[in-house]
């Protein structure tokens, strides 16, 4: 599992380590860019652009449906920007936004939790220590958080590799810091959770978004599910109190359980965020997959010399800058302000509000 | 489980049974709204304000988390909007979608298949034949489309009741005849699965959503996940062909499975659109849980004297017309037009296109 | 001129006098339904569909270039939506976007200067106290400020009548206590002038806006346009205080002309907002227009019994709609804030920083 | 009047020439960056950040409201992104849109009608023949078709240096080729009025914008001002016909006066759309503005070195792009398609449709 050592230029909107309010430009160079710049030139090539046509789609990608979709008849038009290398820009707008949200004090964590059915289906614990979870995790080569399971996983990516195959798998994102009130009930297209199905859903190969207990919730009755509702007259400088800017671990009202993950009625409820998703396994394996040539309409097998077998860490960090973009959104639509001291000020008066509420 | 008997009336955009190209007006009156015209007027009320503010929060509810946001200390201010009654509105919205899409060969099914863990977990069978799958599910109380899981559904719900619990469960949503190339690969937030992930989860109670296999995808390998890609020179009279005005069941491009769910890259692929989603158990229950009064900061417990046990069916009716929607959406996207004529010709000129790709 | 007596009704998100955060369901009823239920039913008519269509398109209106957009061949499908009777629901949602203003002492005024020629090209005088400006305006039949321009306003509506001509004319939007900040420089879909251009461009018959001294920018060279800073030591107690919650009369930075029109760089600058606008006569005279029959593709004279002379007064409180509303979009955006409360908080909080600043 | 020597640089979206349907990104360098390099630097500076900082706010920019709304104590942080320098992003977009409507017979043209007064103001001539008269414009030193307002233009630019002043002026940009139907009446959002005045008016230092005969529209009598309709029984071959994928200049419907300046209902209806713009004179003077240092709160004389005087051609340029850029977008709008081949084919279906209206 190589790690991509992608740099980024800032182009605007920051200068002397401080974004100004206007638009930030980022760039993120593809080092393999050199060997490709002939082929993939915006320019009128000398010769035949029919030359060296990719024709034949890949079971598993937007190959083909992108080919009959935008009438391209080579299939390269439509691979290069469907692949997940895209997301590096929103890792880069991610990292954006969690800094922003630093300022108060919302982070945002992402670990794995199942490689090929190896790992766990769900993981309450995580939500005890999730900044302790979250660095087991950055510690592991697969990105879990336990080390026992990190060899199970690894044994079975390794098997995987044996066999030609590919592997998918879980992973997980909390948000922690998040005061209650991001996100609203009052129209299906501002509730948060639907904003973070959709950041999430959106990431390549990305097959199901869960949050809380997600599906779990189907089988377990009512009585077993809800959150109840607790009160404790805590003192303001306790914890991370409301005059710090922070949301406070010691909240008054606050509940024991966690299982509808942080959110109820679309908006955050002062809890950590907790979602989790699934990722199908990378399309492009040794063991071939029966396709058909679009320009001879003839069957062939589709394989390949190498590939990853498994980029469900990866998944994991880019869904983590999607929630955090996500999270960023709902909380400056909430506080509004054009500086992080107006911002803060905003926030700060907020809790104090809902402190005395 | 009480069938609503809601009667739309239109007040713009339709004259004599068609629509006109301008906003379309549909107001579903509440039958109930009698008995809390004067609780609920917009008018300032004659006495005093406080009087009779509803100051208990429900657990798993957005009574709480919506008071503190808005302010509101009498949380019927938050309750009534939260209300799954609102889906009314998008009800009758996926209404008018689904009879456009109707013109284009283009339908949306749903079904239970799961309540308080009673049923399957995922139904690859449904996706041979929807409509009859459908037309059985319409006939079930429950809307499941097998008998004698109806059956055991309806036994775990009677014995729900008994204990004062409610029950979550699980449905899909089905799209049958959308073409290839609905959504798109090139940008995140164009990506129809995104989009459809969104409508599903923004409803009251959902918290998983997933797409063809789903979280299933997860387990297996790469090998046995990945649709492969089949040709067959299919001439253009068999089954409904290009030429008809719908994505004709005889496409020359096809997959023998559908792990997808009919979604690769972010588009439709044209197979069937698969989607399943799971509901929470209604959190109004019998058994009391425990909560706190947001004015005397005194504990309580939350239980209430009578409340339907399950609303998966009802929410399964909301995801199929949501689902439309964002279909509807899609589809004039890419195709244009501005009346059912012209869109029609843009539709079928695409057919023709990718016949002959 | 006659006076419309439009009453609306309230169906959502409002309860005791107070909005609830949620979406506000305003209805509008005309009160000539009655008299058109049968020719405009949704339902499907009993008899035959084409009975009475209307085929002649009237020159200055939506009708031809909507029927062959929309492939109606009933005018009427056109005609009755693209009437400037729609604007009643701009009214009505500016009216409330207004009751959100006065919460922060801003106020948006209107006025005609000009109807058909007669009138005043450029009203600076306007600027010094928009209030009473208004009230005179509120008035006069014809809403124009001045009593004499008033007297011949009428006699030239008076000389069209019996010419059964019409006549458009002038009229002004002003702003006040909007503070230095709505809108932004950064982004040209940002700027409060592009925003505020198209709410009025948008409005029925109006062919042109300006903002400021407008096409008198373009005669004046640099030294007598721009608008001099300058600054005064005001106390906070002065005219209208930061502590109050309101944009202050005795603002710190200041200017002594406002050919800007209170807007630099796309954002307001703290001075009054002074947009001008143009409405073409109303395009309905009983002087005949020729024009074409859709069905017989034959000439005829486009002339009617009777019709209103001059629309500018009805158009100038259109668009003082308009502009609160664009006003109250750009105020939420920049200060947040889920409750009148809170975003009254970070107003003051954002008054008091630029008082420091 | 220097002539910028702007290169773009392709680094998305494009191969071999052609658009692939993914974002195209396009990069403006700055030739004067590598003299700002340190000063504008995103990274942190060796000493100290308020070294060199500028407090002195120009009077007619968005210096001081920048700084006010943003909390920015340097007023460079608000001035390089208000620069006018930022319409390049714009001027390239509207080229890649301006190559898509050649696809589709539609151009766009702009000429300058009057600098600081000389010239004319309004210029129902152009109509005639748009593009010969563009193309005297492209020959002019202020792009005025017109030679002797040419020499001018030129002589009034030469003595308001001399004086050391700047001046504005008006330009038109003008579409032909664009079919009705374009826009809608059906909402004011979607008005093409409104969309085009906010494009235009968003543009640094507009303070108006007009249609067809803008503000001449409220002195003139309905009589005079509605374009009255005629038809034709053209054959299909003659001029451009339908068939050939554009708007035919042979059209059946057709008006003999354009003063709507071809929009109608907040649509295209077929004839030329004529727009008109004032721009206020370049802020930047010899001749010095008072303003005030927002540091030390002094008083200063904002004058400066060396600037253009009059800027008018090169809004013209700006405007031309900004206005390209929305009709193609209402163009995809109306005809989607996601293939040059696909929308060519809806737009002739369309064409023939209203060819047999």
């Amino acid at each position: 599992m190589k790690i991509e050592n992608d740099r980024v230029e800032i182009t605007s909107g920051v200068r002397w380590g401080k974004t100004l309010g206007s638009p930030i430009g980022l760039i993120v160079k593809n080092f393999d860019w050199e060997n490709w710049k002939t082929v993939m030139t915006p320019d009128l090539p000398d010769g035949d652009e029919k030359r060296g046509a990719m024709t034949r789609p890949r079971p598993g990608h937007a190959d083909l449906t992108g080919g009959l979709k935008y009438d391209q008849h080579d299939l390269r038009n439509i691979l290069e920007r469907s692949s997940a290398r895209e997301t590096a820009a929103r890792v880069a707008a991610g990292a954006v936004a969690k800094r922003l949200l630093q300022e108060f004090g919302i982070k945002v964590f992402s670990w794995v939790t199942q490689v090929g059915g190896a790992g766990w289906s769900s993981s309450d614990i995580a939500a005890k220590n999730p900044e302790a979870f979250f660095k087991k995790a950055e510690g592991s080569e697969v990105r879990c958080p336990d080390r026992e399971t990190t060899s199970k996983m690894k044994a079975r990516i390794d098997e995987a590799k044996r066999d030609g195959d590919s592997l998918g798998g879980v992973f997980e994102v909390t948000v922690v810091g998040a005061p209650p009130g991001l996100g609203s009930h009052v129209q299906w297209d501002r509730k948060l959770d639907g904003r973070l199905a959709r950041a999430i859903m959106s990431i390549q190969a990305i097959k199901g978004v869960e949050v809380g207990v997600g599906f779990m919730a189907g089988r377990l009755p009512g009585s077993e599910i809800h959150d109840e509702i607790f009160y404790r007259k805590t003192s303001r400088t306790a914890g991370k109190a409301a005059g710090s800017g922070c949301w406070p671990a010691s909240r008054r009202f606050y509940r024991r359980t966690n299982n509808a993950g942080g959110i109820e009625g679309g908006m955050t409820n002062g809890e950590p965020v907790l979602l989790r998703a699934v990722m199908k396994p990378i399309p492009t394996l040794y063991k071939p997959l029966r396709s058909v040539d679009i320009k001879t309409k003839e069957p062939f097998k589709a394989g390949i010399e190498r590939s990853d077998v498994c980029a469900v860490p990866a998944a994991s960090v880019v869904a983590e800058a999607a929630v955090a973009f996500e999270i960023a959104d709902a909380f400056l639509e909430k506080f509004g302000g054009d500086s992080v001291r107006e911002t803060s000020r905003n926030y700060r008066g907020y809790l104090d509000q809902i402190w005395k509420f």
